[in-house]
């Protein structure tokens, strides 16, 4: 059922400095910040040749990442996103398997204006998993 | 420099149980368990169409994952492997520029039986980054 790996997401404390780090040290293309005030955070996107880094810098009070770099102050590896071909159909199929579904279980459209999901970390051996419709 | 996302690895206390929940609940292609002995874990390999997922348990006394599985019990994100061309110009390059390599600073072989390197993750935000060559 899950496709590519959409990206990995990753929290930093200074995203001018993480920004500068990936272009300049290992070298990799990076974009402008990105805010995406729906989502609470400012995102700058690592392109390599066969997916994406994406850096997360919280934005506004409410921030969904506030919490995680509260606990893990330099940063570190928020989540990973898998692309499904249909989204409703995953989530159907993953409820009926007894994973959860953090919100309200509706996909809402995410960073890349496409419905996504988020599991329950704890259902997923610790690991934060967005699903993203391909 | 950085090239292709070669896989995310993630640390589960109990394999069995996890390589179960991506096969069967997340529809993935996974591996049988590999063991490492030389690295210390036993792996399991899940294949998504451009990258690959690295379920990891500790093997031995000396797991270089205990530590982080003690401080994270349900398990977690463990390190991201970026693929570089040439690993002593990536090594040599990235410690002109300040940041920490790991061990004695000598590449070794990975799972994947190619050089690799680990960079300090206080240098690079949090995140455990291994190196390997292409």
């Amino acid at each position: 059922m899950i496709g590519r790996l959409n990206h990995v997401a990753i929290a930093v404390p200074d995203l001018e400095a993480a920004t500068a780090t990936y272009r300049d040290t290992l070298g990799a293309t990076v974009s402008e910040p990105v805010p995406q005030p729906a989502h609470g955070v400012t995102v700058v996107f690592v392109t390599l040749p066969n997916t994406k880094i994406e850096l997360l810098h919280p934005m506004g009070e409410k921030s969904p990442i506030q919490g995680f770099l509260d606990k893990n102050p330099a940063g570190g590896i928020h989540h990973v996103c898998y692309e499904v071909e249909d989204i409703l159909a995953a989530r159907d199929r993953l409820k009926e398997q007894g994973l959860r579904v953090l919100g309200d279980g509706e996909p809402r459209l995410g960073a890349h204006d496409k419905p996504v999901l988020f599991l329950h970390p704890k259902d997923l051996y610790g690991t934060l998993v967005e699903l993203e419709q391909a």
